[in-house]
C-alpha cells in the first residue's frame, strides 16, 4: 500500500499536466471519476456566461447577433474543437444533439451512395446511435445490421453504404483502430460515421489523416462543456460541397437574412446547421474550451495510459478478486476503466456516498472515467481503496 | 403632441400590468422594441444560471440528472409553458430548435395520415417553415405546394396530409383564425401544425380548445428565454399515443437508461425528445419564466392591442405620409407593427443609432415588437417621434 502511495505522489509530482488541473472547479473530499459522464465545472466559465448573459443579452440584447459573434459561433467553437480530432478550420461545426448530428450523417451518408441501401452499426454502441440509424434508414429505404466492431471487415459487402462506429465502447472502454477500420470501408467502397463521444479529448483522434468521411462526438464528456453543451459534427473537406443533410433550417441556408422562398445551402460547414443555436449552453462550451489553451493531447494521451494502468494495479493489488477489469490491458483502450462486478448498481451507490464518484452501466459494469487534465494519480489510488472497503 | 403625451403617460398610470417592468434589465436611454425578436433579460435570470452553473453543475455534476431536476427539465418547463398556450400538462415539451421541431411533427403528422401525401405550407411563413416541410415531405414521399392562410380552406384537398400555419405573420403581424382554420382543415379531414412563434407569450392561445394537432414554438421572444433557448412542442393528447417521431434519441426512450438494444418509445410526451437536452439554454428559460408568475395573458393581449394602436396613431399623427403600417388595424394583429417604407434598412440603421431598437424584414419592412410585459405607451411615443426625426 505504501509503494501505491509513494508511487502515486512521485506520478503527480512529475506530471507535465499537473498546472491543468487548477484550471478546474473540484473539492478535495471527493474523487470525481465521473468525467467521462459530465466534465468538471472549469474555473473560466461562471464569469464568462455572467457576461454573456449580463452584456451580451442584458445590455446589447438583438446586436449581439452579429456584435458578440453569436452568428457565427458554431463554426467558430468548431475551430477550435477541429485540432483535438485532427481536422482542418472549416470542417467541424457545433450544434444540436449528437443524437440529431447522427441522424443528420446517416441520412447524408446514405444520399452520397445511391444503390446501396445497408447500414452495419456497431452492435456495441451507445443505444441513441443505433435508434437514430434505425429511423433513418427507415425513411430512407436502407436496412440496418448489428455488427461488432472486429467482424466489420468481413461483414462489408457490395450493398453497404455506411458503417456507424464507436471509437471508444463506452461500456467497456475497448478503442478502435480508427485507420484500419476506416481504411477496410473504404476498401469495401462505403463510407464511414465514427462517433467520438468517448474518446474526443481523451485522447488524439486523426480524423483528417484516415480520410474519415463523418464524424460526430459530444462536448460535455472529456471536453467539459456543461451538462448537455451541444454536439459536433465533422464532415470530410472534400464530401462537404456535395453534403444534403435533412434538418434545413434557415442557418444552413446560403443567405439565411435573405428569406428567400428557396433552399439553397450554404458553401461550408454552415450547411450542417439547422435552426437557432442555444447561444446560452453554446457559449458555456467556449468558455469551457480555454481549459484546452497550451495542453499538448498527446500527453493527454500519455497521463490517461498512466492513470488507468495505475489504476487496474492499484485495483489488482487491494481488492484481489472481487472485481475483473472488462478493459483492455493493452494500449486498445481509452480513458475509462470498467470493472464487472456482482451487485454493480449498489457498490456503485455505496463509492459514491463514501465520496468516490463513477457510474453504473448495466448489467454488471462499475466504470471510471480518467479524465486527464484534472485526475491524480492519487485519485486513483483513493477510489481504489474506497472500492475496497465496500467490498470487503 | 402634448395630446399623445398626456394619453400615453395616462395609459401608463393605470396600465395594469405596470409592475411586471421591473422584472425586465433595461435601459433607460433605449427604447427595445425587438422582444419579437429577442426578448429582454429578465432580472431573475443571472443569480439563477449562477447558481445552476456553479453549485448544480460545479458541485453535485453528474448527481444534478436527479437531484437537481435535469432530467425532467424539459417536461417540467413544457408544463410551465402549456397554460399560456392553452394546453393542459404533459402535452408539451421543451428541446430542440423551431426547426427542428417542425421536421419532427410534419413527419409524425404524415405517418398519422397515410395515403394522403400533400402538405400545404403557408405561402407568408418564415422561411425555415417552408424548407424544413421541404426536407421532411422529401423523405416521406410527399409534396408540398404553398398557398396563403386565407386559400387554405379552397385548396383543402383529398389527399391534404397536413396544413402548416403560422398564427401570426412574421412580417405583417397579421394574426390569423386559429379556431376557423383548424376547422376547415380537419373537415377536410387533415391535420394542422400551427408555428405559435409570434403569438406565444403575446396573447391567448388555445390549442386544447380548438382541437389543434401539433404546434411548435420559439422561447426566445414574447417568452424572454435567451438567445436560442429551446423550442416547444405541443401533441394534441389523442394523438400522442400514436406519435411515431423520427429523432429517436435515447430520451424520447421508454426506458433510457436501460440501454436496450431495441427503440421504445416513452409512454408520454417525452416520446418527442431526442438527445441529451441543453441544460444550460434550458434552465436560463426556466428562470426567465419567472417573469410570467401571476400576469394575465389576457390583460397581456389588451395591452398588446393598447399599444399597437396607440402606435399606429403617432406614427399617423408625427409621420403622416411617409410610412404605411401594413399590419391589420382591426384585432387579427399580434404585438407587432410593421410599416413600409423606402430605404426601410438604413432607416432601421438609423433608429438603432438613435435608440430605438426595431428590426428590418426584406424588401421595406420596419418591423416594430410591443412586449406587453416592459413595453410602455411612452415607448411607443418616443419611436413614433425619433422616426419622425429619421423621416424628416
Amino acid at each position: 500500500m505504501s509503494d501505491l502511495r509513494d508511487w502515486a505522489e512521485q506520478a503527480d509530482l512529475t506530471d507535465p499536466l499537473a498546472w491543468v488541473r487548477e484550471r478546474f472547479d473540484l473539492d478535495d473530499g471527493v474523487v470525481y471519476l465521473d468525467g467521462n459522464s459530465l466534465g468538471a465545472l472549469p474555473r473560466a466559465v461562471p464569469a464568462r456566461v455572467a457576461e454573456v448573459i449580463s452584456h451580451q443579452w442584458g445590455r446589447l440584447r438583438i446586436r449581439s447577433w452579429s456584435e458578440s459573434g453569436w452568428w457565427d459561433a458554431p463554426q467558430r467553437i468548431g475551430d477550435r474543437i477541429a485540432p483535438l480530432v485532427g481536422a482542418r478550420p472549416g470542417h467541424v461545426v457545433v450544434g444540436d444533439s449528437t443524437s440529431v448530428n447522427v441522424f443528420r450523417a446517416v441520412v447524408s451518408a446514405l444520399r452520397m451512395t445511391p444503390g446501396r441501401t445497408e447500414v452495419l452499426v456497431d452492435a456495441t454502441t451507445f443505444p441513441t446511435d443505433g435508434y437514430i440509424t434505425e429511423s433513418a434508414a427507415r425513411m430512407t429505404g436502407a436496412r440496418v445490421r448489428a455488427v461488432r466492431p472486429e467482424d466489420v471487415p468481413a461483414e462489408l459487402g457490395p450493398d453497404t453504404a455506411l458503417v456507424l462506429l464507436n471509437h471508444v465502447d463506452y461500456r467497456t472502454g475497448r478503442l478502435w483502430d480508427m485507420g484500419a477500420l476506416t481504411g477496410a470501408v473504404h476498401s469495401a467502397g462505403a463510407r464511414v460515421l465514427w462517433d467520438l463521444s468517448h474518446s474526443g479529448g481523451a485522447l488524439p483522434v486523426e480524423l483528417d489523416r484516415h480520410r474519415v468521411d463523418f464524424a460526430v462526438g459530444c462536448t460535455y464528456k472529456y471536453l467539459n462543456g456543461g451538462p448537455g453543451a451541444p454536439a459536433y459534427l465533422y464532415v470530410r473537406p472534400d464530401l462537404l460541397p456535395e453534403l444534403d443533410q435533412p434538418l434545413t433550417g434557415w442557418c444552413s441556408h446560403a443567405d439565411p437574412f435573405g428569406m428567400e422562398p428557396r433552399y439553397r445551402p450554404a458553401p461550408g460547414i454552415a450547411r450542417a446547421r439547422a435552426g437557432t443555436p442555444e447561444i446560452i449552453s453554446l457559449l458555456t462550451l467556449d468558455a469551457a474550451l480555454d481549459a484546452w489553451d497550451g495542453v499538448d493531447i498527446a500527453q493527454v494521451r500519455q497521463k490517461s495510459l498512466a492513470l488507468t494502468e495505475f489504476f487496474v494495479r492499484c485495483v489488482d493489488e487491494l481488492v484481489p478478486g472481487r472485481v475483473r477489469s472488462v478493459t483492455p490491458a493493452d494500449e486498445s483502450r481509452g480513458s475509462q476503466v470498467s470493472l464487472s462486478c456482482v451487485d454493480a448498481e449498489t457498490v456503485m451507490k455505496e463509492l459514491i456516498a463514501r465520496g468516490v464518484v463513477g457510474d453504473y452501466r448495466p448489467p454488471d459494469i462499475l466504470r471510471f472515467g480518467f479524465t486527464p487534465l484534472y485526475t491524480r494519480h492519487v485519485d486513483a489510488l483513493r477510489a481504489a481503496e474506497v472500492l475496497a472497503e465496500v467490498l470487503s
